[in-house]
């Protein structure tokens, strides 16, 4: 069978932002890369079958169902994309892989460490068989952070130091803006910290080679009562001054925490949702003894990088335009200078997916991986529940490791 | 008929690096806007049977040919979109047109200004018809270049005073860069000028609504002679020193000049191919007697604004983050701070171009718009060859500007 | 008596960095501010003769002496400015006020709480007699953040939600730096913490006008062993694999660590001298209900403030280059868009010293704002010490305060 | 006699902003620079004999006198600084050189060409014996400024293809903005073009090492009309349709050109006073075969470098804080990362011509330098009232240019 004959049959579970990116991607994917086998957009699920109708011919997928389970169980797909809300994540993993479906899940991989431990030994059990599973750190595949990783692994930055962590935005400042379901612990696990802060602890913690061991956390909920949202139900609703129906905001606006990695570091790390001004503002700075990386996810294709090994006089941060062909990922896209954009990083998430599925690879960030975060995230929580006392990352046991 | 049942049956001449481009806009258009028709990638065309047969299995259109008469003639083509070099143009736009195609052409329309007058003439008969021509001014779409238009045009910035635009690259600044087609008169009409100059002079006279009325201007081909490229044939052919076949660099490799605008403005403009360090650095400032605005296309996704009737001692240079659903072309992307790529200006170029022609209304810019380009940048060539002497841009005739 | 023949005869106890920095201020502020006395620049002290010799005659001062009791008793003295390491301020400063010169004293204030607290108490009995004193946090006084002091307080940022603070620095990167004072606990107090991490401390609580109640904190000393500086003695010498001498470092090189505002703020502190590639960064965010500031001591004539009242499609970062009339302390200095340097910052707190002095008013910081300081300080060294563990800070007695 | 009993005494014409800055340079340099002879500031001369008395004592000044003839001819002064409007530079400075004073003169170095001659003519023969002169072009001694020359003289940009120059500035944007000296060409000789185009000129040529040969310009007086200054008189007078006594401004409000370097580069050069938002925004970008470097005066501290000679994939603009003790001038500053700002230029310009003078040697830019920028901003004017006719800078003749 020739490679362009090899098909990968997609069946994504949601259809909201997620699924609006991922869609994208996988449309793209085949476009743009070379790969051992052809996309094909199959199936897509959603619970409004108007809604997923009207999805699966607006972002093109070929057919559509209400029942997730139907599609996980379908002879005729081969990799299930989980695009839904945390609380449903392990449940949809679980039976994919049990039914031998390779899984990309998003992230955060579950919205417990319980979860997330009995997805990680599913997909262990599951890798017996050649099945794989991937959680979706989409942003490891931007190219700048690509090549930060590469920086460290070739020893240019020398002995970490110092990691400066933060992912700021600002869409719920207005105590107006609404109880949607990211700011209910039932459906989202945590608020900020789940939703961005475990980006730049995956982040962090795949540059640097490094884990972190332990935290000092502080948490907070700005804003404790919100609107409910149109057409919400079944949330346990209060009333403001005005008379409109309200519910308490169960997750975190903001956490910051300090922490040390495994290799020596001291770190900070801020997630939060009211940093005004700050519209998707992740950014990450690495110090180490022979240099610093700098990066802001608002300007994805630049990196900043000091070498200290060059003359004294010429040192200085340097702007380098991630955009060479010579860079991770972007010899398939434009000439030089040519920016891409967010979503490209689900593109080449979605290549090296493709690219280990097909050839029989473990693809990374593994559950594993993922349930690593999901330590972390919790360590974090139950430091902020402390009072902010010194809380160490739980070892994740020898049976998950090897998943 | 509803609206999802009308389709636009689209044809593309050219596969290169712009092919690539407008099929990835082609492919994404419909499935981010919802449009009045649905583009259909019928059919792709190029000079080599294998190439094109491929390109089209990689980008994605049904069919391909290697006669672009047929694909211009073609009862199974609605619109015809040209992203040849610029000496094929003429000939293909004027046939696309007679026969009743919608016609995109890519900048510059022409490569003189007698072909891109027999163009403008093709437009206004095909009009007539309710066929329609466009021009691909692709960073009129950047939707921080729209921004910049609309402030304009609200009076934010008052009475120009000056535009400063440079276009810069570096991309031959080696010697031993080969002499590829954009360096050749007879396919490229001109170098820098015509390649990336024409962008800024259409750009700077769409923000300010303004024309350039004439201009004292400066070429170089600072490395006259180059390598040949590998399988290259009929170029008039040399040696160098290591007994390497060259071939003679017939076009600018930069281009500077100084200009008027009818509203009163000075103007500097700079379009160069030798300036180590900038990959696509478009840059544009345009300072009015009440504001300011900085634009620079290796961070497309922000816009400076200085607006001059702030408190005095709040005043300064805003970058404004052009992500917001408020700005243009963004409410159908990802949310605010997620930022987009070069490419995204050929979706909301064919956005706009899909909308015009469902709706039966001109796109723009108009092949009038892209000659009076075209004139300007005769006039930029004139002068250099009179030594920079200030010369004047010729006008249109009435009869094309009808068009 | 007019005020041109009002004299304040300034005697200075330190040559070195500091010295140097306050000389140029003394040197300069009658020459661009109109004040109600005149500086003399009367007697510095060092404890080399040669060397304070050389100090007095290079700086500009009138005598010199190498006994500080001398300079602090003299009927000739009517300000002692106090510029030594921290181990020496406590008893200088109490003789000073004891002698009823006013006082200004570098900070921090003290290497202990216990020293702050003696001379908070000494300076609160000597204003009974019409005797000033003020600590030097110099930072107070670039304009920028005189401004952002003025957004906050005029309520342009609204509730306050966050401060992100770190003052980066990287001099002691090569771990064969030697051991200089600063890097010894019994000359400096603390390392960075007590350099640079009392900078930011308070500049953000000058700023918000917010306390800092409590924090979790991590320090570390990554080079433990460091060689003896040349002409070195009295230190508790080992000795290097090359048979150098070499001492303990006592202080820490980096300190983080999170807190909360008594207003209700998260915030993240971070001081480092391992922070390659920084200089001398201290960087303060500020995020509000309504708006946010950003500073970078790097480039002092510029303030980012983001204004969340403006039309949603406007708003932005503005950088503001402040260097108008219209800004704090500018309107003598240059014109618009000329920039002021880092010690223009000691010039304009010598203006508000000399100022508040010649009429009679409390200059600030005033002691207790900087014992106030000293107890943050304490409080993340406890922490440190402590694993990490909250720890309230301690607060100031009534008696202290009211100095 | 030793170093430290040799003096210089100073008499200053001239008490403006010019007078301002040069005095806090004249009182810091012996304080930051160890030099062979100390600056006595004597004697300073304005024509308002109580201004000048103030001046006098708030700068510093020993004595102050209404007659510089008096001055130039005094037995008690050494050198003579000329900070007044340039129409009297001339006379001022060719008096000075003949009482064999060494002489210090503002930019440019006069109105017109042939006074510019005049005065490099006298400076050739008060050269045999001894006297030294120079023309103030303090740009030079902005350590970056510095930086870039000897970057270029290294050969770190290889063969320069592009300057790309402009000084702007906006302070006369608003239409009433009084008719200043300034804005009077007999005051003043020029606008724009020679208060601020003449820097950039002098910087480009400067760095570059190479000269202007011939250029075309559009110069462009916005605002023909403007209020006279309260207590003007003299001004041929007009009235506004409030009645308010107008003048008409007889100066460029903006000049812009294009030119080509006797190097091969091609060069865009403009100075306005019209650029709403920029203060003091002198900006200049050399690109070369090897390299490019980028400055921009509202960040002085700072130099961007581009290396095309580094590894592909880490090329980029480094951000070089020119800061450090390996920097041209800054050893003698602050420690790394503490910035300089504008008036240390002129520190930094008394640093060299005292050290040139007390060693006797020529300091540069010299007379005849000076005498070359003025063959530019004459061949500009002349192209501009030829209509943007190229025109050649007139060579300066053998004996004018051996001074």
């Amino acid at each position: 069978m020739s490679t362009h004959d090899r098909h990968l049959r997609v069946g994504m579970v949601g259809y909201a932002f997620m699924g609006a990116a991922h869609s994208q991607a996988w449309r793209t994917v085949n476009r743009v890369y070379d790969l051992p086998a052809r996309v094909r957009m199959s199936l897509i699920c959603g619970r409004d079958e108007s809604k997923v109708a009207d999805a699966a011919d607006r972002l093109g997928w070929d057919g559509h169902t209400t029942d997730w389970r139907r599609l996980v169980e379908s002879d005729e797909i081969d990799v299930v994309d989980i695009c839904t809300p945390g609380d449903s994540h392990c449940e949809i993993a679980i039976a994919a892989l049990a039914a031998g479906k390779h899984v990309l899940c998003e992230k955060p991989l579950a919205n417990t460490v319980e979860e997330a431990r009995q997805m990680t030994a599913a997909a262990a059990r599951a890798r017996a068989d050649g099945v794989r599973a991937m959680c979706g750190f989409n942003y490891r595949r931007v190219p700048a952070v690509a090549m930060m990783r590469q920086l460290v692994a070739d020893g240019r930055l020398g002995v970490i130091r110092h990691v400066r962590a933060a992912y700021l935005q600002d869409w719920i400042v207005d105590p107006q803006f609404p109880l949607v379901w990211r700011l209910q612990r039932d459906r989202a696990g945590s608020g900020a910290l789940g939703d961005i802060g475990a980006h730049i602890i995956d982040l962090t913690q795949y540059v640097t080679g490094q884990r972190i061991g332990g935290v000092s956390a502080l948490t907070e909920t700005f804003v404790k009562e919100r609107p409910l949202p149109a057409g919400s139900s079944g949330l346990a609703a209060h009333a403001d001054g005005n008379g409109r129906a309200t519910g308490t905001v169960t997750v975190d606006d903001a956490a910051v925490f300090v922490a040390r990695l495994d290799g020596g570091a001291l770190a900070t790390y801020e997630a939060s949702r009211f940093a005004t001004g700050r519209k998707n503002a992740l950014r990450v700075e690495i110090n180490g003894s022979l240099g610093t990386v700098v990066f802001d996810l608002e300007r994805l294709n630049e990196l900043e990088f000091y070498d200290a090994t060059r003359p004294a006089a010429e040192q200085g941060f340097t702007r380098i335009l991630v955009t060479e062909g010579e860079h991770p990922y972007m010899s398939a896209w434009w000439p030089p200078g040519h920016i891409i954009g967010y979503e490209h990083s689900f593109t080449h998430q979605m290549r090296d997916f493709v690219e280990a599925v097909a050839t029989g690879v473990d693809p990374t960030p593994s559950f594993a991986d993922a349930l690593q975060v999901q330590l972390v995230l919790d360590a974090v929580t139950r430091s902020a529940e402390l009072g902010s006392s010194w809380t160490e990352v739980e070892p994740a046991v020898a049976a998950e490791l090897a998943a």
